[in-house]
């Protein structure tokens, strides 16, 4: 499910790009299409969206006498999650609330829950709820504890300044989830991501209603979990960074506190070298291994009994400090050239009547399955694992595309998407958006059938993040996946989607999370100075190039120690000032070049990027990590200067010279080629605008 | 040392006034004089400014091949402020560095220390280092491992971005403090602050090299400390919001492990209502008593015996949870009402010979000192406490000027100088940096006298700051009190001052301190959606109103429950953006109105404030909160079309019209006055180009 395998799956990266292509046209047409609807029409501010909305007249006011009391049932996590709710409404209004309980009378929100959630939190369990706000009170009630904690997000999201101070719109909303598996996995093991930075995303998580966190624990460049059994494996298989066991208590504990599962996932029998270095008898090859990249293939042998003893070991510990009933074995990008290289293994395929390292690969899952059943643990796997010889209830997490998923329903199995949703590939939010678990291939599946389909994961692979900013790379992005698994599949208006989203972005921070002022803090290490407001002007209408191609770019083995210190690991994924700015061209095209408020708007953007190479030119001979950044820098500059001229001949009515509108777009060709690993994303409207120059006749 | 006397001693606050008219004029004379020279010499970016420092050429560059070894002594707390050290520099570049100490060889680093620092930070303690960088690698050496923290942070702020990559110069720097204290006062009482704000601002001190934390823990509206012993104090005397005694012991250790100590302050007999909510037998007046605001003044009694039984058990149960040797009892602002009100008080006064509450506050201050004594702690007190009978170890901290600490230094007292340092008045930082303890009334003093200065304290006493704004009250504007107490007393360039200010504040958040992004984050929630670019263009130049201007506009007694959730609260104390336009406009004008690019600089800003109102305006009915601010929205933009017009006369070397001009100042007066408890910084630059217009014969 890496990036390996894609580069190696050329298939598959082809669909990935006709299907962008159609998907962009979807785009352009939906988002211009469904603004006039989305302007006139006031929505909330709510994501996800829930399942039924009811809006009324009035409000009840947030002030100071703002009060709340619980009825019905309550334990510690309710009363932790109603403290933390009345913390976080404080932080919203700056208004110092009461922390205890009013009695039940008249309270301005009554809390009331049916019973407890499950200890261990299960899959199946009821995350609905009802919200009923009207002028003088609420009353949140749901069957259990994780319905109270998703009504309280939404309460949360509806509280906004209005002329009369702090108010929650007359509402009734009736909720529940789209799908009972609404992830986000982190892969901690090619970078170490802090236990304070998991904490914040958990928060984040809890914010928009996501009920999985998938740690991604192992993986060649390093093993993240304390093994008191086996102390080599985060001993000498990371570089110290890893959680001990009583972190992770810690940290289940909390996520439980948000509603939220921790799946771990240690990936084998593939992605294992960093098990090697402490224990190079578990490899198929002679050792010994180090976690440095050394470009060898490194999986387990699947053919010494040696092997399951020490998974039975291993598992067995594992199995009691992560209590939930799943328990991932990765098992994707066995490529094979370890095992065909060992003639003890190809003996041993020969001998037990296989055919192939598929069969061996089975084999070893089956081996794998008795043990997890053993621990009571049910096993997930990536699409490698299928195989029709496992029970149904194998679970099938698929980053090969809705047919894995399509395939494993037909033949029982349950499954999660993750095709799609993979958040390193840096795509915008509307793509993931519009990536859903049920269609294509899926589309053709009976109702029982569909039913199999869990829900989706997005996947924050961390070959370039690390814990500074992982919190960009996840944030905002994941809540447009966390919508599309929660709310009803008819919610499908990306305008409206970006809308909510941008109210969405600003209040996460509030959560501790830093995805938008770690760009602030980069920017200013960069530069080495104050004043970073032309980095910031460059910074803000790039993106980082998209899918595979950073990693293309590596001369040399990839290394997981190089710094991230760069303007791409700064930059947002998804450029909102290059978005808003396509906007306004489009607007401005639209109108038929009239719409004078839009075109100074366009002229004010377009000026500050033209002077802008010459306030930034002077201190990029200082810094070694701006000079990268010279071409980029002079082609903003030119794509300026091309935009106000073109906006100069479309004022008067006059159509450019040829050669002047073919030496344009050779220079916004050139500004289109990636440099430094960036994408200048104002180049394709300032292009419309040139196109447009000659063809004046179309204007009134 | 609060507003309540300063408001009743009417000649201190004249005496502010005049003081600060003539720190004015020499402020704008020395920022202007000084900054060519500044321009032209080029500095490091070190704060507070060493006692020597020497530049050599060349560089070390500090890559991922960085490597640090510790000979000499070595202890956990130098482990613990080498491996911050380590994290701090990976952070600085974004390089992820080895952990571990290497072999003494050839380190990049090789740390010195010759002995431990005493087991509890002491008042005499050695804090000086020395750091030596050559191309090849740099040493740190200090007596003790106090110094070698302060040398690490020095090292820190050495790092820069250069043209091959980050590096620290070639330097010689021997170094050690002015004065042995140090201090940041943070009021707890009148508003909590977590126990996390506190470690980030104890960060940020470390950062700037100061070694005292001084908490006052106690005041009328809560008693912030768990007292085992009386648990209504913290119990009945708090709104929830205190301190656990392992609270205190966790973060004491985090105090010591910077080099920091924790002087704990009860203020008694005044500032003590909260003790009476749990104990009303302790006080002068008869109960009940409330933590809300009452109006009535509340004093301990000091003629009951039981009053020093309670005092010695409390501070008996203090003494062990604070180790620092000094132990600071408020002593400050009894007005005397509440014992003038108590026949029997009236009565022991007479009874024992004395003349009046003044003699009553030094026989409690007697009997407090005995217990201080039988617990081995040293007293420190305000001003107020200064009585020729307390012996000469007892420390006189001065909110009232130079003169107290010169009369307490001359009669053999030691003293700290809080008066020029408080936080809470929201003077510039270059008013703050003016102030000397050894200047002034301090500045006849014989040495042995002045020896007796032991530094001073920056004060943030909380009427109007919480955990959300406290770090953008005390920062950046605390570092430049750092250096007045650390640098040699010749530092007093200003513009080096501010420009090295600037550098360090971005360096500031990097430790977590949320001076700068904390704005925003209010912002967004003042404005309630995701574009503020108009609401922040008025925040840039706008601060709050100064000294006790925004109390005395409150109407009915203060509270501090009252929300802190408007713009005056978000915005900075000084205005970075109105300083930098002062300062243009200044250098525009000494051009003779020639420099073009100084002048579309001012243009370019000019227009942004007079186009912004009509940007802002929409919004200002939609948020209860914005609209106190729509006459100085509309004044921003009249002072930015007075300011254009004036260019524009300048520009044309046009005499103006008499009556344009005299509308023009009556606007420009109109602009100056306070709204919202906010101040426009940019009227007087403005107003300097309006007077210009008439005065065009001095144009060459």
């Amino acid at each position: 499910m890496t990036r390996m395998s894609i580069r190696c799956a050329h298939p598959t990266r082809t669909i990935n790009c006709s299907g962008f292509l159609a998907l962009l046209f979807v785009f352009l047409l939906c988002e211009h299409s469904t603004a006039a609807a989305a302007e006139t029409q006031p929505q909330l501010n709510l994501m996800p969206m829930p399942s039924t909305v009811q809006i009324g007249t009035g409000q009840l006011p947030i002030d100071r006498s703002f009060s709340f009391s619980i009825t019905g049932f309550h334990d510690g996590t309710l009363e932790r999650g109603v403290r933390r709710f009345v913390a976080e409404l404080s932080q919203q209004t700056g208004i110092l609330l009461k922390q205890e309980p009013a009695e039940p009378a008249n309270p301005s929100l009554l809390i009331h829950a049916e019973h407890a959630s499950e200890a261990v939190q299960g899959l199946g369990e009821d995350e609905s709820y009802e919200l009923v706000v009207n002028g003088s009170g609420a009353k949140l009630s749901a069957p259990n504890t994780v319905g109270i904690l998703h009504g309280l997000q939404t309460f949360l999201q509806l509280v906004e300044p209005t002329p009369n101070g702090f108010a929650v719109p007359v509402v009734t909303i009736k909720d529940q989830p789209r799908f009972v598996w609404r992830g986000l996995l982190i892969d901690v093991g090619r970078h170490f991501i802090p236990v304070d930075v998991l904490k914040r995303n958990l928060d984040g998580m809890a914010a928009v209603k996501m009920n999985v966190l998938h740690l991604h624990l192992s993986d060649n460049e390093g093993f993240r979990v304390e093994s008191k059994r086996f102390p080599k494996l985060q001993g000498m298989g990371s570089d110290g960074l890893y959680y001990t066991q009583d972190d992770i208590r810690e940290f289940v504990a909390y996520a439980r506190d948000r509603g939220i599962r921790v799946v771990p996932e240690f990936d084998i029998p593939g992605h294992s070298r960093s098990w090697f270095v402490g224990y190079p008898e578990l490899a198929s090859t002679p050792g010994p291994y180090k976690i440095e990249p050394d470009g060898a293939d490194s999986v387990i042998d699947p053919t010494r009994e040696g092997t399951y003893k020490f998974l039975d070991d291993f598992i067995g510990e594992m199995a009691k400090v992560f209590p939930d009933a799943y328990f991932h074995i990765g098992g994707d990008e066995v490529n094979g050239q370890a095992w065909d290289a060992n003639p003890k293994i190809q003996a041993f395929i020969h001998a037990h009547g296989m055919k192939d390292n598929q069969d061996l690969q089975a084999y070893f899952n089956q081996r794998l399955l008795k043990i997890l059943t053993k621990y009571r643990k049910i096993m997930i796997g990536w699409d490698e694992v299928l195989h029709p010889d496992l029970p149904k209830n194998v679970v099938v997490q698929s980053w090969r595309g809705q047919q894995s998923l399509a395939t494993a329903a037909r033949l029982g199995y349950s499954g999660l998407l993750s095709f799609g949703y993979y958040l390193d590939l840096m795509w915008p939010a509307w793509r993931h958006y519009a990536v859903d678990p049920t269609t294509d291939d899926a589309a053709t599946l009976n109702p029982e059938e569909k039913s199999r389909i869990l829900g989706g994961e997005a996947c924050m692979w961390s070959e370039w993040v690390t814990g500074e900013n992982i919190d960009s790379r996840v944030w905002p992005r994941t809540a447009a996946i966390a919508e599309r698994l929660w709310s009803p599949q008819e919610v499908q208006d990306i305008s409206s989607m970006y809308s909510r989203l941008n109210e969405l972005n600003w209040r996460l921070e509030w959560l501790g999370l830093t995805h938008r002022s770690g760009r602030t803090h980069m920017l200013h290490r960069i530069l080495g100075m104050d004043d970073i407001s032309a980095l910031r002007t460059l910074a803000d209408v790039v993106e980082p190039v998209k899918d595979y191609m950073r990693m293309d770019s590596v001369k040399g083995p990839w290394d997981f120690r190089a710094p991230l210190n760069r303007l791409v690991d700064a930059v947002s994924p998804e450029s909102e000032p290059a978005r808003r700015f396509r906007n306004l061209v489009d607007a401005y095209i639209q109108s038929g070049y009239k719409d004078r408020a839009t075109e100074n708007e366009i002229r004010t953007l377009l000026a500050a990027w033209r002077d802008n190479d010459a306030k930034l030119h002077p201190f990029m001979e200082q810094s070694f990590l701006l000079h990268e950044l010279v071409p980029l820098s002079e082609d903003l500059s030119v794509l300026g200067a091309a935009g106000l001229q073109a906006l100069d001949y479309l004022d008067r009515s006059e159509l450019s010279p040829e050669s002047w509108k073919a030496q344009q777009l050779t220079l916004i060709e050139r500004a289109r080629t990636p440099r430094a690993d960036l994408l200048l994303m104002v180049a394709t409207p300032v292009e419309r605008l040139v196109e447009a120059t000659s063809r004046q006749t179309q204007k009134p």
